[in-house]
């Protein structure tokens, strides 16, 4: 259920690949323990029995969903510490051997690969211009040298574009080399396992489906050798030390749940709507649209609009009519650049003249009207400024 | 204000060094910030500035707590981050130096330490019988090799005792030697700043003070040379990257600014209710107490009774009279050794005869009564089955 509290009249909330609001339902489920169920799961009494059962259950339901082992499923802080986990500790027995990425991933794969590749190889496989791994230039690169760790998004972040999993997955069986997929933006969104995806390690995130912020799991498939990245008091077999967040757990693992159901019903309603968004976007401001045009999420719009200063329209679109988006790209309208519009072939003139909408379940056609006619008017104004 | 839940009539929580529950007016605090105001803080319209704002607001809670720049706090998912960042990550432009910590350190620094220095040198202080380091014993180790860091912490989590900090951290000025405290125990119950501890870096968390779980902080001294744990999206000026994690973040700093009050009002009470507790036991079960007599966290008793099986007694305590506690140390009843009971001079089976009480502002006199009466029965039933 959408939750109780309304945006004022005229505010529309389309940043839901920046954070998502926490379902009604996540909260209820949260709520007892805080005050109630307090207890530290890793104790004996029932307080912390209670808070056990219900981190095995959250774990059991995200488990269920992504068809894997409980125990291959390991809670962190989130999706950036997940993806840290994943590429600096993953096959770190192999320490003469570098990292594979697109050139599209989000920062925390990135940055992670850059500074685990201080010394060994990093490489960065290009994408065309609808943000699709190019599969020859990385089977190439694999060929000619060894790699410990290959890491492809299921989904971009900015532009929706879903990669070839299956094909990159097989390729990297192939060369002997472990696959890691930020499955953050996918999840909840697309119905995937982790057959599908076929990956050795995939990150998942809680905030970006309805669950509470500061919290998301990393799938480590058995036998994958993991160091820990967080040590301490061994929970998590081990694996991931500190005090499991149990409210946030339970959080995540109803916001998953929910999942199930959006995928088949809100999904392909998303589908439509960010369709037409788009195509009315595109028409009628002759802009470009970013992204594959099949291959995509369902949720998410980038448009590039020739002429438009797409900062200003965004404060006009926030500010005049209540309507949170971004302007460029990644969570931050306050960054002017973008690495995956540039990957894609932007300038970066286009990066300014770029905005990104992105849906959630609690979004509706009306507002998608409502957007639209909005941006014109916003359009119009930021041209009257820039006139004057 | 004690949540509003009931545990049942008889039953009472002593378990606050493991976690303890969220408080009502910390919930109250972090509820909007789920539902409502539920913005990235990343992002520039209104509902993103609202949650930046809150986590400023926390922030500064925090810092003019403990006395430091707001610049100087970075919010992680608890103190286990928290202390494997800055043990990990300090001084990391000293490779060939290792870290010196105490030898009753949290596993989560004692590992991270471990880890640092699989190459490098690695040294434990030993402590007394009370659970003080060794400052001489520092001091010639400081004479002979060169360290990048030492970590001690403000207050033991198993023994309440309170460590010479100004000593240590002097020590540490003067072999111009990094100084990290790990002050989650500590952070709440005694009144301390920056100044005081004297560290480079300081480890706090929010669910041992009736924060929410999964939440903590580093304050980083201004200079000190850190790399980040976590790379990615730049939060947190770039050292700690991750959304963060608003709710927890406004809740954590809803607790710290109750926790002022607490240390003025609370905390000498349960000194003296302590204090009762430690005396009545050490009186009736020739007892004998662990720590510093002076030198405590005022809400700790842990005391050592020998021929009683305080996990039986504990199964007891907790099955029959519903009441919360640790047997042996530790978080976890279920962990069976205890290298904090080792360093100060017990043997294993001393280990397998400990209680850990660890009481929070929620607790009464009348508790501290039912709960050793019930020890009483419990010690007694106990004494009757082993004689079956």
């Amino acid at each position: 259920m959408k939750p109780d509290f309304q945006l004022n009249d005229h505010e529309i909330y389309m940043d839901n690949a920046a954070t998502t609001a926490v379902a009604e339902e996540v909260l209820d489920a949260m709520k007892p323990y805080f005050e109630e169920k307090y207890g530290n799961p890793e104790t004996v009494y029932q307080l912390g029995r209670d808070a056990k059962c219900a981190v095995s259950t959250a774990r059991a339901s995200i488990s269920d969903i992504i068809k894997c082992q409980p125990e291959e499923l390991f809670f962190t802080s989130g999706g950036t510490e997940a993806n840290n986990w994943a590429i600096k500790m993953a096959g770190t027995s192999l320490p003469d051997q570098g990292v594979m990425v697109s050139s599209i991933e989000h920062a925390s794969v990135l940055k992670s690969a850059k500074y685990r590749c201080r010394n060994v190889p990093y490489f960065e496989i290009p994408v065309d211009s609808y943000g699709v791994v190019d599969l020859v230039v990385m089977e190439n690169e694999l060929k000619t040298r060894k790699y410990a760790l290959v890491s492809v998004q299921y989904a971009n972040n900015e532009i929706g574009t879903i990669q070839p999993i299956a094909k990159i997955s097989e390729l990297c069986k192939e060369h002997g080399v472990y696959f890691h997929c930020d499955a953050v933006q996918a999840f909840g969104k697309v119905k995937f396992d982790v057959d599908d995806v076929g990956a050795d390690l995939i990150s998942l995130s809680s905030h970006k489906i309805h669950g509470p912020m500061g919290m998301g799991a990393l799938y480590v498939k058995q036998g994958t050798i993991l160091e820990p990245l967080l040590h301490g008091g061994g929970q998590e077999g081990g694996m991931r030390s500190g005090t499991l967040a149990v409210p946030e757990i339970v959080g995540f693992g109803k916001a998953a749940e929910m999942s199930i159901d959006s995928i088949k019903t809100d999904m392909p309603r998303l589908m439509k709507l960010s369709e037409d968004l788009a195509n009315q976007i595109c028409l009628s401001f002759k802009a470009k649209r970013n992204g594959h045009s099949t291959q995509r999420l369902p949720n998410i719009v980038n448009v590039t609009i020739p002429g438009m200063e797409t900062s200003v329209v965004c404060g006009i679109m926030c500010s005049k009519f209540g309507i949170c988006l971004s302007a460029g790209a990644a969570c931050s309208t306050a960054k002017r650049q973008s690495h995956v519009l540039e990957a894609i072939g932007h300038d970066a003139k286009d990066a300014l003249s770029t905005l990104r909408f992105s849906l959630s379940r609690y979004n509706t056609a009306e507002e998608i009207t409502m957007v639209f006619c909005r941006l014109q008017a916003a359009g119009n104004q930021a041209e009257s400024r820039s006139l004057i």
